[in-house]
């Protein structure tokens, strides 16, 4: 089985993290396949930048040249999930929605700690489209910006694990989730500290994005993700019309 | 990996077939443990006998002997969860939610297809109390008892895709999902008549609960589901208090 | 007229004095009979036990032996209340109910006081269930474990204030649900303190079911609350098969 | 224990029959005042009427010269209640909310029949408001308009048990609410021809009424229900201001 | 065009600001006609003057003598709008909602600065009823009674913008809503010290009524805002009948 | 002022009808710049079309050479509007909210009736995130693709009419939105066929966005919408990056 992992943004670093997390959840023989994104922002983190990523997502996905069995979107809280969902007749997993999926099995009210504040209104979106907030008691902001993740582990996890006490005594939650995909490999360190379960997106979604393969599931064409109708589209795949 | 599958009425016939479907969901190397609660009703299809039902599994999973790595509760509907939650220590996948939460990868909205009329408010409650009831278009009865789905299959799949077919095009479902564990092993020939993708509650517990594991999750113990306080408790379990 | 009073724990003492509140609220002529379980947790504070006290009370109900107009289930967010509805024609009031739609008479807003923070959420789902939470400000926690409230009566109070008066200035709430049936007699005291009016479930209960009685109404029996289908149920009630 | 029982409208055969509804419904010892407003609409069948009608049941409670122990305002849907709740001491108990409050202690769904599509939003927006319209399944119109309820009650029953009939079956609803003052006394024929439990808002408010007053509840007075600021008022009471 | 901009409570001095207001906001060629009613509050602070006031405004429309084009209702978070909007043919707007409206094109959430604590359940209820409370961060309110803002313009200003800082750092509201009439031409200062959009409802309400007027829409009148059926009505207006 | 108005979609026979609509709404001295996106699909009518039309449309703004007071987004239920935001600092006006705020102010409920019936759920979840759908009776497929209302106006008028109707009647709106940019000029035929006003988005949106700019109030630049942070973009603009 190969499965997709797509970046959201252009930092090769972040795609290498992200397919290291992906490989670490994934079963024996499931092939991930990180993929960066030939254009957009060098980091997602907000309207503007996560439409472009939704373009250039799907631009990449459409651009891949073998075959695979699923995709991953390895954003949390971005646009474009929908699209893929159009375009493929495989399972598309957003990580947003996964590791919110994957919260609910574990306690009774999770929060999500992410980036930046100017993220946060983003991600209640996602979630309230994907009908999974209801269970969900805060979405709380670190302040740290996404490459800053990167640039300084041990700062992040002290950031995080703050927002992440906060969220487990004052907003109630009792699972933490990981908002952003940089933030992948820090959920092991985070859960020693917060002392509640701390689920990672992108693991979450490829064990999800396997179990759909193996039950033969992929996302129904009857109406809303049926393929786009016949028409002349211009500019897209971008590759092909414009040579970005 | 072991998972128990405990069935929620006294049936064996049925958890012979809610075992045959989970052990076909299953990953190489997992081992399904299919159980029947000792007490309780033969089918059950209301409140009373679902309530009787959440204490039988408990002290069915109590007094199982070995070590295990997961529960799977295979009742759609039931009530029960939140107490096997507070007792152990592995993950507890309820198939009402397991089924819901895979549907919502599908597609955008989601039908449940049941067996009794009176069965719809119970399940309604579950979704509604699970946080998943956003994105589903409708829970529908296809009017046959549990157990009359064993004794004619033939009957059951025509009633089923009927009331898919009717929540596709009236209620705008783009999954169906079978809402009872009586109905596993349907879903292939009801995906085939309906032309949309069927979820099936225990294969998709099997499969998350699989996930769960792999990836070292488990239940939240901070609050809601902490272990039961030490304090004097008769009658439970009851094989050890009263000889059932 | 004769109301079935049950509390939901073994502790005969704290039957003694639900059964003194639910006769101080009775109109002269009401019969209140208090009934304790005959097996469960002598306090109730968590699903598992709570599932354990739903069969419980249904035992207990069932076998009482002469006739009766209405039940009371005196136990604040437990589960069982639509079990007890399928096997009665008489009028079910849960003092959970009864509470809160008492007090959506009296104010805007109302909160709920509860002994142990674990409580909360259960107390959450039972009004989210009953339709009952739109006006609901908060649920709070005192503290304070069930026992805890008879073996210390005054330091009940003081935590009980406390939460109470945090209710009305930090969350709005105009109208206070001591939301534990151990609190039954300590609601004058409260209401002179916190300044607001104080509702005691058990009180409110009687008082509704009383009223459902005088007006000839009873659990509908068209659908959800329908008698269980006739089929084959071992064990239950649990004194006749088991011999608790 | 003496209650008003303030009709909406100026027919006094509406008082009429509202107080024998009423009395039918109270405790031995409960005095029943039923009031006609001295100005107003003689049938309240929309939002102007019933501003109207909510500042004319003020006056008209305000203007009653002797003590009182509650009031019920007696108009199905209509505005005002809260106002009521300001000026007095006294527990205020809206049919509205009484039989919606009263049905969801009996089924888990209730649909309202009033008389005309217009009356629908109106008790919609109300039932919103109070927070009581989780539970409920439809608001459903006979057709039929207020006066005509008192001048063809033979064909009003029809009308209502014919929408009631339609709230079962297509809506799912377990109980029916009258929703119309007038509509008082027609409710044992419409449940002996529905065959489900059917709840009259006045019967019930009575019932309300007594009990919070039994249990020495009233209006919170810590908020929103706090008295008028002391400022200059012009125009009210109307008939000392201005001689209606 | 000629649009009436309707005071809710009976102070001249109010009406003259908030005519200043509506003037200030109008296009060239629109004339705004202030009205104060004939009776009422001199200010409208909570449900009972509210009811009174919402007669009042229907009292004095329909007693102004020219044709006109639009009303505005200059009352935050008041009752009687609908009443209007069944008895002219002209657009009817309502500051709360058209506040609220205008604020969100402008952020991702608002947040309404009022008076009076009392009146912030009111203000919650018209926007919920509006369907207009979805982006609502927070009804919060400076403390001050609505004369006193008349009477201390920059103690106004600065409890308000207290409030509205609160809002934005807490709360996280992107613009402010100043919830009072008699805030009119303050929202420049605020804006100024809050560094969000301020938006004031008189001039939004101006605004959007000239643009009905100039789409040639007006209120449906197929259903709830239908002209009320013909039938007796006594008392209104009430100048006619009673010569107030 | 000068109003960008932006067609989704590269269909300029649809941009002029737009841009006639615009205009005949627009108050004397407003400019209207109707712009036609360089990219994308000749309709929209899906998520993977709304996605590229939202950054075309982005890509447009971007590129204008002149100043400009306001922008329309011309796409009923599209994508894009939030990254606009962040982008510009003039208001931003969507039409599928201006014209649900604009139904608002006109009846208790309103329906939209679009084209195709894939387009339903991507216009019910920008409603909702917008927090304007509480009051939408339903979304309505005409059944009519966005090409087809150009090559057949007389047919595009029957079908909507038949939904408006439908509407109307059966899910009880009391005004219609026009749910499709290029539905544009149909609005009068439609409200004199179907006896209720009719709303377009076009229209309403300009009047929205010069009310707006008349205000002096723009987007709140403190969160959701600030400027996106300095950061390496690559393709974007896309003409200046990649030569479309």
């Amino acid at each position: 089985m190969r499965i997709l992992v797509v970046n959201v943004n252009t930092t090769q670093s972040m795609t290498d993290s992200i397919g290291a997390q992906a490989r670490a959840a994934a079963a024996p023989g499931t092939e991930i396949v990180p993929l960066t994104p030939e254009f957009g922002a060098e980091s997602v983190e907000g309207n503007f930048e996560s439409y472009l990523a939704a373009v250039a997502v799907m631009h990449t996905v459409r651009s891949y040249p073998e075959p695979f069995d699923a995709v991953v979107q390895a954003g949390y809280g971005e646009h474009g999930r929908e699209g893929l969902q159009e375009l493929l007749d495989v399972p598309v997993v957003d990580i947003t929605e996964a590791a919110a999926s994957t919260a609910m099995f574990l306690g009774h009210k999770y929060s999500v700690v992410t980036t930046l504040d100017r993220a946060v209104p983003l991600i209640e979106d996602r979630l309230k489209l994907a009908g999974l907030s209801d269970r969900c008691a805060s979405v709380r902001a670190s302040g740290l910006a996404v490459l800053e993740l990167e640039e300084d582990p041990a700062g992040a996890v002290e950031a995080i694990v703050r927002q992440a006490e906060l969220a487990v005594s004052e907003d109630k939650a009792e699972v933490i989730v990981l908002g952003c995909g940089g933030m992948a490999g820090l959920d092991e360190q985070i859960r020693l500290r917060a002392g509640v379960p701390v689920v990672d997106g992108v693991s979450s979604a490829v064990v999800i994005a396997e179990g759909l393969v193996r039950l033969g599931l992929t996302t129904s064409k009857v109406r809303t993700f049926a393929p786009p109708r016949p028409k002349r589209v211009t500019g897209f795949p971008l590759n092909l019309a414009v040579g970005v």
